[in-house]
């Protein structure tokens, strides 16, 4: 009983302190796993708090799952499984970095180009222009599906007035993109089929739709189709949620007879696709070219969703869809439920620095600065990774996807705290996986917030971390 | 069967031609509720036109509540209810009127303070200030819980700094504030209480959650706490969620006493409170005194969620809210799940704009601006409605909810088209109640997008037609 004693700092809530110490008893071990905790009243009278107080710390622990009730027996301890402890881990890491408090790090987690690139004197010209054309008129809400001149110009630059630009819908961005498709097609138990492995953002929101989720191995150019009509043949799938070019994190692009395979497919069905074009604008490879799933649409399957934030104008938090009519009523309803609508000042913006082609500047500026990281990292890994990971060149985007070697006996989260404190962040494959488990040998590094002297101490840190573990194991340094 | 034929234009997609034409046939009677369709082979031999046609545009008009398939036996018509089509009908009006298509109306429907009022300069203003002094910083992504200044600006100028400004998160608008809330406290038929009538923004979030809504009506000082207590006794609640000032849409306030009331059922009975703070900026009548229940809030029961949007700055998108302790992880999660962050340059602009305190002069402005309209309607409605409606006046806020007087025989969707063809737009009451019937005795009319001019001629008309429709059934025209 007695290391359940505490001195309370009477400024914050007791009953959260009480909770920080029971967890920390836990994860030192000093609870055992699945060790009764004391009853309330007994912890009540131990501590001179109220019961209440008890009542909520133990609720926090539950919530948190660092403790089970068991209905008319009491409640028990329950130490995290690893992989849920990273995760927090990581979310924390994240805080820390995002608001400085880490201080100087090599960032191979970055998923955004760098605020080095940022054009700030083209977005301050045109909101200063919007404003002093508009006026007030650029404040106030738009129409539902965003403003028109905005998503005529997106159908003119993009798909060549193609598209009816009233079946385009911008959105705040495009993890907004996938959350209000699936709150308006995916219900529960529905059955969905994603990549493995899969972005990590769209995984959480399939989840807390509470779909039947299916995954599906990734080849070198797409998913395993064949895997994927077994799943078919005995399911009725609802959709397939993938990223067309530079995969996250797999890096692999899809063939185009693998697009239209999946389409085919997709009609035979009845399911449908959507198709997350997160980075398509950054192709270093001469051979790849750009045709979006979506271009070879023809029976209105692709719910196609574009981010402008990733690599456009970050800070402007927007992106569009192009919805199947069948589904285009429900999307705007839950487009409005989700948050009305897009800043409208942002979008007048975004709609004038597209008229005044400012980002096909940009964008080849990106690709020029990409592609020296890109080829940079590329051969640093291959010299001083070689024996250590496994990986394609994905040519083109902005990280690399690695496999650790059978001689390196670590896993990847074990990694990760090793860099972390080095000072080195990388992302562990477990993030990709519905099972977690699965992502333990790959890890994923990126370049977009790393310049090359970054790069090249990072990669070295990693290889001296790799060779160390190889090392333990008998496997000669390289 | 000759009724099904048409003309195609060719350059659209034959299904959605082909759906229009059936549901017009079937809103003009033409094909009866419960009637059979024709057979897919028999209507794509009779419009010679491929059976996939035929099947995707039968499909739409299941999707929209035209049809219901009986597998085996054919596809039949379904009249849509007219409420259902009154909702379809309301959001096209709005769609038109947000695109400028339905030209010069009065407005009684807006909800956001009006763009004559916005202050463009200030923000032009605090927008390049911030861009000349943070440059790409302004950009990047922001901590999760959002700007860090802003969380604390916010702490002090409407908190007397009396939160942790870690307590606070940034969302883009109360919308989202209601969304992520949802998503992460609320389950599949998770108990939750409303007020009757609602705002019909978080009805519809509370229903694509699948959970179970209670509704309980609303007195003059609040939610009817009798009739609370009965459900409390009988279901174990998730939470209530209110509006503490100038509800929307019965426009009433909350007194002290039911608020603390309502926080002592809420520690007794555990559950949250959602408060939707949304328009407590508008107070005109003297004796109202400002408290939110989370300032009554000891044993963290409120959610807090507040927007900017509607009176701030509504171009900018930004609102926050304020958590108990037990879900500010998952309510974060949430956040990111929905939409990573919110725009990073707004949060700063929103910050200097609250730092350089331009919104006590804007926010008085407005007091004085709304109040004079506000007694105008009040006393138009006075004169010119009296026997036709019933009403409460509020003492602030922008807008009334009125009840048809039992002399009115027509509902208040017969009035929305009528009224609609004068070129007055007014809401139903139908959008207010999770049973929309309830609402066919009310409307509530606002003032934000009205000046007196045309809240004059407004009034004046809603008069006319009610009093010929008071006229038809024998009640003399005052």
């Amino acid at each position: 009983m007695d290391k359940y004693r505490l001195r309370f700092n009477n400024e914050f809530n007791k009953y959260i302190q009480l909770y920080e110490h029971i967890k920390s008893l836990i994860d030192k071990n000093q609870i055992e796993d699945g060790e009764k905790l004391p009853s309330i009243r007994e912890l009540a009278d131990f501590l001179k708090l109220n019961k209440v107080t008890i009542i909520n710390a133990y609720k926090k622990l539950q919530v948190e799952g660092y403790a089970n009730q068991k209905i008319g027996s009491g409640t028990y301890a329950k130490r995290r499984d690893s992989i849920r402890g990273f995760k927090k881990s990581y979310s924390i890491t994240f805080k820390k970095l995002s608001s400085g408090r880490l201080g100087d790090v090599i960032d191979f987690t970055g998923e955004t180009t760098s605020a080095d690139f940022f054009p700030v004197s083209d977005l301050k010209a045109v909101l200063n222009d919007v404003l002093d054309r508009d006026g007030a008129e650029a404040l106030i809400y738009q129409d539902v599906l965003g403003y028109e001149k905005l998503r005529e110009r997106i159908n003119e630059k993009f798909w060549d007035n193609k598209l009816d630009f009233d079946d385009i819908l911008v959105v705040s961005g495009a993890q907004q993109g996938i959350d209000i498709v699936s709150k308006a097609l995916i219900n529960v138990n529905d059955n969905i089929i994603v990549e493995k492995p899969t972005y990590s953002g769209a995984l959480s929101v399939f989840k807390s739709r509470k779909a039947n989720i299916f995954e599906v191995p990734i080849e070198k150019d797409g998913v395993d189709l064949e895997a994927l009509k077994k799943i078919l043949k005995k399911n009725k799938v609802k959709c397939f949620y993938f990223m067309s070019y530079f995969q996250n994190p797999s890096t692999v692009s899809y063939s185009d007879s693998k697009k239209k395979e999946l389409l085919k497919l997709a009609e035979e069905h009845d399911f449908y696709i959507i198709e997350d074009d997160y980075l398509s604008e950054l192709i270093y490879d001469e051979n790849t070219k750009y045709s979006s799933m979506k271009s070879y649409d023809k029976n209105d399957r692709v719910i196609y969703i574009k981010s402008f934030s990733k690599i456009f104008l970050p800070g402007i938090r927007i992106g569009y869809l192009v919805c199947p009519r069948i589904f285009k009523d429900s999307v705007q309803n839950s487009k409005v439920n989700t948050d009305i609508s897009t800043s409208s000042l942002m979008q007048r913006a975004l709609e004038m620095y597209m008229e005044r082609e400012y980002w096909v500047e940009h964008i080849k500026l990106l690709n020029v600065k990409y592609k020296e990281r890109y080829e940079f990292m590329k051969t640093e890994i291959q010299k001083k990774l070689n024996e250590r990971v496994e990986f394609n060149p994905p040519g083109g985007g902005l990280h690399f996807y690695l496999k650790l070697s059978d001689s390196i006996q670590i896993n990847s989260i074990e990694l990760f705290y090793k860099l972390r404190e080095k000072g080195i962040l990388i992302t562990p494959g477990v993030m990709f996986y519905k099972h977690s488990k699965e992502g333990e040998r790959y890890f994923k590094i990126g370049f977009s917030q790393t310049d090359s002297d970054k790069i090249r101490k990072g990669i070295e840190i990693i290889s001296s971390v790799l060779s160390e573990e190889a090392e333990v194991y008998g496997i000669p340094n390289n």
